[in-house]
């Protein structure tokens, strides 16, 4: 990666932003207009039912709520790169959710020229962001905000076609998106990030690390994810019981991968200490690996099963997985998305396998048809399943070579090596650097840093 | 602004918070009953429908997580003072509710001597509070806790006043409140803040800048507001396709308003660098510009130009306009509300007054009416509308110069000049002094700080 | 408490986490299964109404925020505990959930051998871990997580025994807790620290004490519980008129309650300065004290006058007693729970008997026995609540001294005196330390610091 390109965004960034937005404003007006519910010419047609939209409004702003203050704050424990996750999260968040209700709408909900928005609508779109925040994470430090940008456009417009590939073709289960959102951002992100692979960044760099206070910030993001992850797992189940279940099975299977979390942090600490990066992260792999099988007949003991194992993979995924990805197989992963959302969700894709494979009228009674309504036996849906699956991944990883090479067109104000995980290289910094590092660093690195100034 | 009286509070605060807490209760006494839907002696009547509630108690909880972290925290992005930011706004709001109930039952829901509260009062007590913790942004750092309970008091009743002005007299619409909170609350704000004019801040103040960790806390409280404003804009329409329009309507517009003050936000920047400034508040003004028209037909492309337009005119203002104001006018405005409340909420009666003009069966259907409950033609309602935005400010700007001259009453407890923008004014403060900033500061005033202790 | 046994859990806390995981399992696989809303073979049975949880979901998820976010940040004062107060927070919390719902659930709602899970269930466990969540406000900083772990285990048994003794022998009312959670958790948790007493600890420590941003962390978490309190009074309230009617006493309480909390603030010190301790923490008192009669019909001045004392009894308590305690009783209480949750629960205790005392039909009128279903009279009532404020405070008593005795057992990794309030014991903390404290302390202390890593 060049480190001669200039990080000066000053006319670059502001023409694409303004650019985007002009180009969705116009597109939303030729196609996007009111779901029937908000539509004030059928408001005293008796056959709408508006109030819909009370019941799944809560769950709705749950998940905003993960996807703005959860995945952003995650972000922020690294110690000089806090301005940058949070603030380049709403930027990908705010641009991803108007384009993904435009790609989901076009290949789900076109009709007569027209997507009609509703309340399912603007969680689809929150829901297609998180695949480019998980991504993000994969990339966090080493991008700029035109390459996030793009990268974002880019990789919505793939995931819808997966989406569409794997919920309307192959017709797999997927209500808490293990295989279409977790894998599928995991497994792009680090295919991405392996084709943006920095040489220079191979040693460690001196601000790839936490701050105490940065570490609790972080904790701000992982509890509302934790907290409201059954809504995520939840909100567009169509069946009432279904949606029900969704919420006390990633309850329980949040719980679970917690005590397992501590426990694998400590065992494979010399001195049995936590470390914070897996409290942090593994505790919420039990929300990921519930996704596929949230709404099955999996009761609460196989929740609770699967969040015992997800805590386990992620934690020793952090330990050891990581390190060997960057050293083997030059793969960076800066927040380690490998582990709480690539491997949790192959899990939960095979957890849903599993799930499906057991389905019968036995186990699920005259309800079997709302839960899985394709007639099939629960292997044939096991084998659909699977092959969403596989088709998550495939298209994962070919989609992120393929972004990866785009984002490595020059003069995209890639940060060169240095300037890395710095909120200085896209930010105005209080005091030209953060004073609390600075505070740390030696006197001879105060008075460098004030000749910056 | 004289620099000699105490700002000891230990007797006045006490006995004026007591008092006015005292007061209250026997007002609640007289005044205040339970809804009929909360009360016991009709809870077996069949007529009642106290489920009502279920359906907008989330959206109260969102306004209220407004109000209390997204206010709070949005204000602690000043160095040293983050205590006095989200601990005053935290007073400010739980009195102005109680005073806020009192004042608008009087005026609107005055039966046979009673008020009766129910889950809407509670949510329009919560809105009248935001307009004090808006003026409490243009005069942060420079009033004391004593002031703040009295500026409270009267700004809410003066609110209250307006409100029924511009909703039951005019009976123009404004259900997110772009001119009768956001806007009034600035110019109530600015007025104040004129008439409490410090020339010896003319020059700046060493506190008066952001640390790297405050402009995190600051980005907890613009989150917060960013996610929840639907709920803001859309809790009190009563019809529920209006309800159902105001929260895709104003989705959309903060979506577009995040797009441009990062645009903008990097093109006013010599270096092309994000300014942390900006992105707090800026990217919020999309939700006080689509408050009056929230619920109207303004399909999203409608809600993502007025979003557009207020991310710009917000982010310039900030750059160009609070420093003028400043310097030119005498008006010295911490936190930048005439940006993000004031010019935003003019925009927002200005889209307000074309929605309402462009109002017609053909666009809206049987459900006119449901929207615009008075006979008018949409030109007659757009008059009304800007009557509504002409009074709202003239009542602000009347009201805020009387209040801050009551402001200026001394023995009010307000700071002098050089211990403006500090917590040790008012509270204990750990170690003394903001240990971080102390830090930061050279040796000399190191010591200085301790010989203080 | 000795300082010679190790404080390294490597091999000790994954194996208890690891092995109270799986027998959870065990016992859930046997036990637990889905309410009938949530269960696909009666999902189309027409008698199931699932829909009642969208009713209920959102309140769930007000407490579940209150019980991870609220009291996790709450305890993050402490100005190098941070790590351990969030983290040990969501272990208890994780943990003690799983087992509160098979405890509660044996006691309450076991038909035919099974247990099913409703959302009820969720909310009823969360609370279960709040006893425990709040005793360990009273040994922060002094205990191991294995000790946690366990105290967690025998306080939620203990706690559900008392609950089911309360609740339904009784048959006392308590739909807030402030008898069975509150006074409960403070009582067991202050007997637990007693038997824990420390002498070592009798002059203070160095660590306990907070920092800037450590005070502005721990207000996330005031703010969280201060908003959401009226959820967590009202949620499992059975009658809507009820549970709309704990919604308002609970925000009316907590309004009134900010204001004398304030006052006091500022009286009881020299120069009138507020005390982000009672900041915190008072301002908190109001919605413990409406918690017993949150649902009866006390007006909303009734609510306000309780929150008004609250405020008061909690700021003096913090101010006179918490030393007091620990200087003559040995009773070191690190949050200072007696005052946030001991003196206000039994102040809730004490406005119920007079609330209940006070029932009749001519206050209550036809819904007499929807609040109280009883066939008693209003004194009988009164009696009955007496006893299970009396019952609540012994049990407590009687159950935290024996627990404390059971985490006297050497080898569960208590740490010694010089380790408390630290979380480089159980903890990898950057950089070895909390920088932010390394920076303050002399220059000598930060050699030391250095030589420690």
């Amino acid at each position: 990666m060049p480190a001669s390109y200039s990080t000066n965004m000053r006319f670059k960034f502001p023409i694409l932003a303004i650019t985007l937005e002009a180009v969705i404003i116009i597109l939303y007006a030729v196609f996007i207009t009111y779901d029937d519910g908000a539509n004030s010419k059928l408001a005293l047609n008796g056959t709408i039912t508006p109030d819909l939209f009370y019941k799944i409004y809560p769950s709705f702003q749950d998940v905003h709520v993960m996807i703005f203050v959860g995945f952003g704050f995650l972000m922020t424990f690294l110690k000089k790169y806090g301005f940058s996750s949070v603030g380049f999260n709403l930027l990908i968040a705010a641009f991803g959710l108007q384009w993904g209700a435009l790609m989901q709408g076009w290949l789900h909900h076109f009709h007569d020229g027209k997507i009609k928005v509703n309340i399912f609508s603007l969680i689809n779109a929150d829901f297609s962001t998180a695949t480019a925040l998980i991504s993000f994470g994969a990339v966090l430090g080493k991008t700029s905000p035109i390459q996030l940008l793009i990268m974002t456009l880019l990789e919505i417009t793939i995931f819808a076609c997966n989406e569409y590939l794997v919920a309307e073709f192959l017709k797999a289960k997927d209500v808490g998106a293990s295989m279409t959102i977790h894998a599928f951002g995991a497994y792009f992100g680090l295919a991405v990030s392996r084709v943006l692979y920095r040489p220079g960044l191979q040693g460690g760099h001196d601000n790839e690390g936490s701050l105490y206070h940065s570490d609790l910030f972080a904790m701000i993001g992982t509890l509302f994810l934790w907290m409201f992850w059954p809504s995520f797992n939840s909100a567009i189940v169509e069946n009432p019981d279904g949606q029900y279940r969704a919420i006390i099975n990633t309850y329980y299977s949040l719980a679970a991968c917690v005590l397992t979390a501590y426990a694998l942090s400590s065992l494979l600490d010399k001195k049995g200490k936590l470390d914070m990066v897996h409290i942090q992260n593994a505790t919420l792999a039990g929300g990921v690996a519930a996704g596929t099988s949230a709404d099955m007949m999996i009761y609460p003991y196989g929740s609770l099963l699967i969040g015992f194992i997800a805590g386990i993979i992620s934690t020793v995924g952090f330990k050891y997985l990581t390190p060997l990805f960057a050293s083997k197989l030059n793969i960076h992963d800066t927040c380690g998305v490998h582990n709480l959302h690539g491997m949790p969700g192959i899990l939960g894709g095979l957890a849903g396998i599993i799930a499906a494979a057991m389905a019968s009228q036995q186990l699920y009674g005259d309800g079997l048809r709302l839960t899985f309504p394709e007639p099939r036996s629960g292997i044939e849906q096991a084998g659909y399943q699977a092959a969403g699956l596989g088709a998550s991944l495939a298209v994962a990883l070919i989609g992120g070579v393929i972004t990866g090479f785009i984002l490595r067109i020059p003069f995209l104000g890639q940060p060169p090596d240095q300037k890395c995980f710095d909120d200085q290289t896209y930010w105005e910094v209080p005091n030209g650097e953060n004073e609390q590092q600075d505070l740390l660093s030696s006197e001879h690195g105060r008075q460098k840093s004030n000749a910056e100034v």
